[in-house]
């Protein structure tokens, strides 16, 4: 079957839990999986390392990995440039590995454009007053934030619909092994084992005919 | 998220070993998943008994089901009718029970066409000559029967396309595994949770408004 890694993209609202899904499901698989790091133009902050967090780039260094075309995508917030280098992602995929790219809505769109094969995740909270109650936090966030917060969640929940598969996060532990159901069921869909069906195929035909 | 059950139709080689597989899938997770249970025209075997193995019907029942629209769909081989009652199907799928239907390409379509929602999974051996080992048996068979059973895989093979995943059954155990996670995975895909999705949105936009 299928033994090239599948670029899985993870969306989903703040809130949901991606990173803390994501971890515990390179925990669990380390050898299944690898996460993909992005690279940035801004500041490492302390404890982050290059290479581990983000690679870490001058505004040169990585306009010039835009002209090269080095990255799957990029976009900039604020002053900031954040981008999927290429190579990172083509190694991990080459060697087996189901990378995971963590990513918004619109990323998500692009990186789907240049890699068709391309899994779409998107974690959600089960209800929206869940997503609502992880959103208020610990009561301590103005009516203004939490606001601004909902109005964010509403925008990327119109997105919702162009992903593969919906994740419903509850329980941390049963949503792992749900996502790692997923990911590797993935494996046997058809339009990724094209080659094997045309190989049994053409065997049969030739088996056939002895 | 999806609490209805999946139609799945499982299809394959003959000597892919799809009975045994998903006599071993209902043994494990015999909550989870209900077998179609087919209606004929034939006549009982010994050791067949009526609503197990069978449905067992004459010829004017089976017509009269027919016109009724009672069947999902249905063949003639040989003298006898063999079809799949809709009562039956429809009662599990609504107990949440994903119901697995064992059925040739040809029905496969007829289904999948009645209920778009159809899973289709196709299950192989991992090579073709290893189906030919399979279907060669214990070496008591004729040259011809062995080239006409390869004939009937390269025709069965031509259909492998239209499935939606493509089960290699090398291991037994391994494979039912693989089963169940796809059938289970198939329950967060985003087109089955469309009422799940609007919920939700909607649900942000009031709590937004507040």
């Amino acid at each position: 079957m299928e033994t090239k890694g599948i670029l899985t993209v993870v969306s989903g609202f703040s809130g949901a839990g991606k990173g803390t899904l994501m971890h515990a499901l390179l925990q669990r698989y380390p050898d299944r999986y690898a996460l993909s790091i992005s690279a940035t133009t801004r500041q490492p902050r302390e404890g982050e390392a290059d290479g581990r967090e983000y690679f870490f780039k001058t505004k040169d260094e990585f306009e010039k990995m835009i002209a090269k075309d080095e990255l799957i995508e990029y976009a900039r917030y604020v002053e900031n440039y954040y981008g999927t280098p290429r190579a990172y992602v083509e190694e991990m995929l080459e060697a087996g590995k189901d990378v995971i790219l963590e990513i918004e809505v619109q990323g998500a769109m692009k990186v789907k454009k240049a890699f068709p094969d391309t899994l779409l995740l998107f974690v959600t909270p089960p209800t929206a007053e869940e997503l609502k109650k992880r959103l208020t936090g610990r009561g301590t966030e103005t009516a203004e934030v939490i606001g601004s917060r909902l109005c964010r969640a509403a925008e990327e929940a119109e997105g919702m619909g162009q992903y593969d598969y919906l994740i419903v996060n509850d329980k941390l532990d049963v949503c792992v092994e749900e996502m790692h159901g997923i990911i590797q069921g993935e494996h046997c869909r058809n339009f990724r084992n094209t080659q094997f069906m045309e190989k049994i195929k053409q065997d049969l035909q030739e088996l056939k005919g002895e």
